[in-house]
Order: C-alpha cells, then structure tokens, then sequence
C-alpha cells in the first residue's frame, strides 16, 4: 500500500475512491430506493483547505527525532473513520487536530513520549490505522491538558517472531492486516482477522478495541486469537505470559483487550496462527423474512457446528449486495478448514436450515486445494459478497460526498431478547430518520452468532438536508442507542466505545466496574495523560 | 447429598471414604509401586479432638440470625481440602479457624455482613463448597483484623430461571454441581461442568477460581459458560449485563472470573446451559510414549474438530487407572453432541492418531439416544475412567491417613515448550521426593488442549516421613512450581491462586497489573476485608 494516498477526510485510499461515473450511479440508486431526487455530487475537499488552529506546544527536544506538528500530519491524525468524523473533514473542520504528531520507531521512543507527556500534562492519543468509527482517536481529551499528542505506532510493524509448533507469531502493534498476512504467508501460516477494515487497521487497534473478524463462531474476536500482550504504560512495560490459558486470577490480557488506549499503548502481542484453509465448503440459503432466518441461524449456532461464515443478510441487504433481489432474506453459510473434508459439517448445517423454513438454496459447494493469498476471501465468501464488503466504506465516503445520511452501528444480544430488540432498533431509527429527513431505509444483517445470541448489524440511509446531515444522524444514532439499551443489547460488539458510545456505555457497565477500572488506570498512568475521555472519566471514575 | 456426613479433615463425605480393606489395599498398591513397606493405616481423627483457639469475636445481634461461633462450624470452615490442610485436618490442628462462620439466606445477608465487617474490620473469607487446593478459604488473614468470618454461601443455591431460547439460566452461587444438573433436568437441559471437585463444589467457587471442566476444547473452563455475573461487594451490587458478547471496553465478567473472594461475594450467575448430548463417539489409543501421544494430540487440538475429551494419560496414569497396563500412554477421545451423529469427527481423529505415531486403538464405538442424567459419565468416559476420576480425592485422604506424601498440581504451557517443562518438572520433583522421603512417584496426564498448548496434570507419591510429610511436600511443590515457572508455565490452569501459589503468582503476572488489581480491589473494598491475603497484598499493591 506504500504507494497509495490515504484519504485524508474519507475511507481508505484517494486513488480507489470511486469515480464520478461511479458517484453517479449511487446517486441513481439512492434516489430510487429513498424515493428522492438523485442528490448532487459535490467536489471532494482538497487538503489545503483544511482548517485548524496553531499547535500549542513546540516539539521537545528528546522527541524531535519522531515527531512532527506540521499540517498534513496534524490533519491526519485529527479524526478516525466515523460518518461524524467523515462529514466534518468533508467540510474542512479540523479545528480539534492534535498539536503534536509523534511516530516512534521503538519501544523505548514510545516510553519517551510519555514520559515527557506525564511530566508536561500533555494528552496522548494511540493511533493505529486511523479507522475508528467511534471517536477513539480524537483529542477531544476535555480540560486540563497543555497540549494534545497523537501517537502513531506504525512505525513498529514488524512481524517479529514465528512458532510454527505452537501456531503463534509475535507481531508489533502497528502492523496492518495486510502487512501481518505477507509476514506469515513464507510460513504457510494465516491470522485470518479480517475486518472489514483489514487493509489499513492494526494490530494494536484491533486489540484495543476488540475487534470483529472473519469467524461468525468460536474465535469471533481478536481476543480470542491474543495469547499474551506487551503494552507500554507511563510507569513501565505491563506484559504477560505466552500461555494457551491461565488460571491464575483474573485475566491480564483482558484487561488490555477492549482498554481503547487509556491504560497504555499495546506495542506488541503473540498471536494465534493457523495453516491457510485447504478446504471449504459454501452454501447460501434463502428464507421468507429475515426473523425466519434468525431462528434457523439460532439452530446452526447452538449445533456445535462452528461454522465460518454464518452471515444473515435482510431482504435490503441481499439486494445491496446483489446476492438476492426478490425479497428474500439470504444466509451465507460457510466452513472452512486446513484438515478435513466438510461435507458432513455443512450436509448437516443445509438440514438445520430446511428444519427451520428455508425456502431455498444454492450449494453447497465443495472446494479443495491451497488456497493462494488473493484467494483468501473468494474462497469462503461468494465475489459479489467479498467486494461489497470491502467497498462498503468507500460507498459510505460516497454518500458523504452526495451529502447523503449514511452509517452502520452493530449490537449482540441473546437469543430471547433479539425479535424486539430488532423491531424496536429497526422502528426507531427509521422514525427519527423519517422526522429529520423525510425518508430513510434500515437494513439488517447477523454477522457472528453465539448460541445464546447473535450480534446484529444494523445500515442506515437518509437524504441530509444540507448543514443538518450530522443533526439527522445524531437523532438517529441516539434512538438507535436507546432502542438496543432498553432491549437488553450491548452499545457494542466490535466497534468498541470510543467518544462516540460514551453515554450509553456508561450506562451499561457495572457503576463500580467504572470505579474499579479508574482506579487501575489512576494506578499505571498516574498523571492521567493516556486518551483521556474514553471509557472512564478523572476525578468521577478514579 | 443431604444425609452424608461431610468429612471435617478430608475429601468428600465420611460415608463414602474407603473402608479398611480398600485402604489396606491401596497401602499394598503403593508399598509395590514405590519399593517400599506397605504403610500402616492411622485411626481416623474425630472432630472432638480438633484443636482450636477461643473465638475473637462475638457474634454482633444483626447477624444473629445466620451467624455462628460454635466449634464444628468453625472446624468446618478452617480449610479448603490441599493435601496441606488434609495432612493438619487429621492432625486435629484447627488454630487458623475462622472466629465467625455466617450462613446468609438472602443477598441482603450478604450485604449485611459486608458492611458490619467492613465497619469492624473483619476479615470476610467467601466459601462456597469449601474444596480449594489452594488456601483460598482458609482464614489466614495477615495482621490488621480484628477477627475473620468465613461467608458460607451455601444457602443461596437456586436454579432460579432457565431460559430455553438462548439456553441459559440464572442460577445461585451456592448451588453444587449436582444442584444444578437437577435443577436443570427437568427443562432437558445441562450446564455440563463437571470438575472434579463437581459433587461439592459450587458455581460461585468455580466462577471465583476459574474452574476447569468437562470438555477439553473449547469451552473448557467456567469462564466461557458464563453469560453474566452478580457479585456483591462492601461497595454495593457488581452486576454484568446479559450478553452473548460485548466489545464495550474491558469485560467486567473477565475482572470478576478469578478473583478468588477478593473483588467480592458472587451471589449468582447466568449460564450457558445445552440439552444433554444425544451422539456420543469414543475411543482409546495407545502410543509408545506420552511425548508421542502429546504430538497426536497437538494435531487434534489443532484441526478444528473440537473434541470432548482429549484426555492423554501417561504409561503411569494408564496403569493407575486401569484403562493399560502395557507401558502405553492412553488417549481417551470422545465427541459428544445433541445434535448430529459424529462418525466423520472420531474417524477424522483417529486418522490424525494414526498419522502420529499410534500403536494401536479400540473403537470407535458410536452410541445414540436420549442419555439419562446418571449416564453422562458412562457415555463419554469408560466406566473404569470415571470411577477412578471421582474416586480419586478420597484416594488422596486415604493417602493421608497412610501418611502418604500424595498430591496434583497442574499447569499450562505452549507446545513448543511442553517437551522441556515436562522433564524438567517431572525430574525435579522426582528428585524432591528422593532426597525428602527416599523414593516418590509422578505422573502425568493431559487434561485440556489448545491449538497453542496444553494443560497437563501431574500426580505425585512418595513414601512420608512420620512428622514430616508437610516438608517433603513442600520440598515437591516447591520443585514442581520453580521447573513450571523457569520453563514458562503457569502456576496454575484451573486450581486458581490462593494462598499456596502465591509466590510464583507474583512472579508470573505483570507487575502493574497487581497495581491495577490492588487499585481496583481499593475501589470495591475500601476496608480491604475480602479474602485478605489472596492476590494482592494491602500496602504494595493497593
């Protein structure tokens, strides 16, 4: 990707950032499926627009070697990827950018920044691939700090370490989804952690936030795939033990996993490692209503299964991605495996799924042979599918650009709660998308399931009306919050907590989890530099 | 379980702790394994004779109703059932015994002893069925207290909703694992939890410590069976939301699994519950080896086929438990399912058996029907294995009152350390056991495997020296936690921490996470009454 411009307000790379005649044709398609006039494209915002304020702090001395406070790189580090953070730098709003840009290349640079960030009251903001979608890397750090710095690790991206007995690797924090892949490939070996953000997100970001990757059971998260973890703290280097499990009082990984930067900056971590799948086994499977879906999915999840993919897509879902247009909500049934032949695994799964209404199916296909690199995802997930996938954020970029409302938010809950969990979400974000834009579409889909619950992800589109696009999507990220709190869902499965999640996560923990967690973060960041404004709070949590 | 006697001083209950031919036959056995004279057996002790202190404290008027300071009771809560406190049990030396021993019927009980002790400063130490092998129940408080009072939460044990969509249930810390089999029967259902310890030991005990299972991938301790938690702490109610999963933050669930009585009181959990396994494949299969074995099963644990049990025994292990008598390591293999016949699975592994080294193997026997609750055990284990399984703590009594040195200790550790760690362990207790009493045993099996490594269990025996077995065990356990520490294992799998690991604990965990527990346990437990002693230590880390 070293030669490829990363966006400095949208997703991903400028030069893959659709064309007008592609901008187009999503307008085309907005229009008739909101039933407005297509929206106008607008011209795209050129980085010397951008506005933001004087730095106020000058680079130190002991840090002059990796850090920086000129404009580019203070415009790229001002936000992630959320459609708030896209909309603003659609507008040339950079007025919350960092004042210091820091890209240390070893551990002991890392340790110096916060040192000199303890001493000076300076915010330290870990950055990894810049795509948070929940304001968890903005400095938007509150009151009482000097300056704000924003600490990007990829500058240590290396994968360092291989045990091809125990199937783990040791890999720096920094490292991208890609460069993690083309360090294990000469091993034969894969982390198959593919989110949808897989080519420019980290490693260090992934644990951070916990993210969501390609397994729709079992290994669903990257907590799952962590063996031990080395983060680097204000008061020193917190890590643990390469261990396949431990019994030994509550989990220090865990306390790392889903920490969003504010105990310390995860520098490296081992992580589990598997041989590139040699065989797959794919089917898609149509129902009469997506809840249909949902029970048969239920079904597979609570079999023991363990399928791959296990992705229900809602009838406008299926018709976005082309995988059915005819009203029917689709099941992507996959397994995959580097030992054995699947065919009993997904004979099996295809008669759970008749069991519970399927009105028809298309497989299963049987594929073996070694899968090459590129064939990665063709090889579980049907093309159209895996392009969708990819291109999704860049269509959202799109819309941004058309001035279109447009955005996902994702929940888990269990299986007894998700019928009204799903009405109420569904119901109350097309309402309040209705009372501020006039129309708006709500679609659906499952993309990991537990037996006691699936986690649902959920689109929205809206025609903005211009210069109250962010007013509409706050009303609809509210009720889309509230609705999933009041029907026992988690404000997050796998975009994490960020700014963005703040009210509601706050709600959702234990009252004294948010006290016991300020307190360990009082205890290896005493003087409070490390993202300051994510999941606790000074002086009220700790 | 309500007309057996629990025995005061060793395992289980007194009605079925082996007669005096079965001891004089065990003392046979052992006299033939370690060349030395058959032991004499010692009369057993009696509660009468039990040795302890004058109370410190009385018993305050608003917790009169469910609180004691009479001598058996006090007796009964001094020690969990380590060979330590067996060895002191049947010496009738109950000096460390609690002042006070509380029975709470209700969580406002709880509530009600927390703060009178937090007010008094009064050490609280939660017991549940009161068989750690640790020392995480005895009333070793360190200086500071005025008194200690054991919580005994045995009268929270209710199976209290269930609910069958999501296959979960809410369900009393102070239930036993027969408690909740049969309060979950009558819905078809079954959490399939069975330690060891499974006919005393109680689900907060077992959420307290991490407790080890049935299967032996996957969900292969309590952490993974539990949905949410209800913890009750000097600072009010802890309670975690029910989810399939979460990604908000660092898992409040994971800060509490593990931590011994320290954070708090678990009062009661939702569980991941499953109807009773209908397919059942099984196998034996022998190699020249256990280091063979363990690469066949390394393979298994890395296919993906998530087998049941996975249980490797070494050529002493095999011989002890009667399942090979030949000089081979045994694997027991079984898969279990309520939902599809399992031949291609079993075939599928004992392929990979064979491929690795495999001498012979018996089965696989395929089984199908509804299991009734009494034959879960017969279903997935020989009838030999399982009797020997349950049996085998009232062996260790019977050991004791042989003056046997006689003990397990258990660890985990990655494959590509697993061939050093286990010499090492098994010659350096080996040649504890030589130097103390001049001949020993050990033995090894694997309990649980992981893609990335497995968690063996050793045993070991030897001959005691009258008045000083507790040294030669000390002498042994401290070998075998120095080799597991230098080797890069950890103290403990799935016996949790308590008092008796606590010296490689410290050693083995990052040293800011102590600060952060220590922190966190501040917040919670202001007054620092839980479990004093246990995981982090007032003053250094808190």
């Amino acid at each position: 990707m070293a030669d490829l411009t990363p966006s400095f307000w949208g997703w991903g790379f400028e030069e893959r950032f659709p064309d007008a005649a592609a901008v187009a044709s999503l307008a085309r398609r907005v229009s008739a499926a909101l039933g407005v006039d297509a929206p106008a494209p607008r011209p795209l915002p050129r980085l010397a627009d951008a506005a933001l304020p004087e730095p106020r702090a000058e680079v130190p001395p002991e840090l002059a070697a990796f850090c920086a406070r000129d404009r580019e790189a203070r415009v790229r580090h001002t936000y992630g990827k959320s459609y708030r953070d896209q909309v603003r730098g659609f507008a040339g709003d950079f007025r919350g950018a960092p004042d210091l840009v820091a890209l240390p290349r070893s551990e002991d640079e890392v340790a110096r920044v916060l040192e000199w960030a303890s001493r000076e009251g300076v915010a330290v903001i870990p950055f990894g691939g810049g795509t948070s979608v929940t304001g968890g890397v903005e400095p938007d750090v509150g009151p009482g700090y000097r300056a704000a710095l924003s600490l990007d690790v990829k500058g240590l991206a290396a994968v360092r370490e291989v045990d091809p007995v125990s199937r783990a690797a040791r890999i720096q924090a920094g490292a991208t989804g890609p460069a993690i892949e083309a360090g294990l490939a000469p091993h034969g070996l894969t982390l198959r952690h593919f989110p949808q953000s897989f080519e420019l997100s980290t490693l260090g970001g992934w644990i951070a936030t916990r993210a969501g990757g390609h397994f729709a059971t079992v290994t669903t998260r990257i907590d799952d795939l962590v063996e031990s973890v080395r983060m680097w703290t204000p008061r020193g280097a917190f890590e643990t033990r390469r261990l396949p499990a431990s019994g030994a009082g509550p989990s220090p990984d865990r306390l790392v996993l889903g920490s969003e930067g504010a105990l310390g900056v995860v520098t490296e971590a081992w992580v589990r490692v598997q041989p590139r799948p040699r065989f797959v086994a794919s089917a898609t499977v149509h129902f009469d209503g997506f809840l249909r879906g949902a029970e048969a999915v239920r079904a597979i999840a609570q079999s023991g299964l363990h399928p791959a993919n296990c992705r229900l897509l809602d009838p406008g879902e299926a018709f976005v991605n082309a995988v059915a247009a005819d009203g029917h909500a689709v099941l992507l049934l996959a397994f995959e495996s580097a030992d054995h032949a699947l065919q009993p695994w997904i004979e099996r799964a295809l008669a759970i799924a008749a069991e519970h209404g399927a009105s028809c199916r298309e497989g299963p296909v049987l594929r073996e042979g070694e899968a090459a690199p590129a064939a990665r995802d063709r090889a579980v997930e049907s093309a159209s599918w895996r392009s969708a996938f990819l291109a999704a954020p860049y269509l959202q970029s799109a819309l941004v650009s058309l001035g279109i409302v447009a955005d996902t938010f994702e929940t888990a809950c269990t299986w007894d709660r998700f019928p009204a969990l799903h009405e109420a979400v569904t119901a109350s974000v097309s309402d309040a998308l209705q009372r501020a834009c006039g129309a708006g579409a709500v679609t659906c889909r499952l993309t990991h399931v537990y037996p006691d619950g699936p986690a649902p992800y959920y689109t929205f589109v809206a025609p903005g009306r211009a210069g109250a696009e962010l007013e509409a999507w706050s009303a609809a990220k509210r009720a889309a919050s509230e609705a999933i709190l009041a029907h026992g869902g988690t404000i997050t499965h796998h975009h994490a907590v960020g700014r963005l999640h703040a009210p509601w996560y706050e709600r959702e923990r234990p009252e004294l989890f948010a006290r016991a967690l300020g307190a360990a973060k009082a205890a290896v960041d005493p003087a409070w530099i490390l993202n300051p404004g994510v999941l606790v709070v000074r002086g009220r949590d700790g």
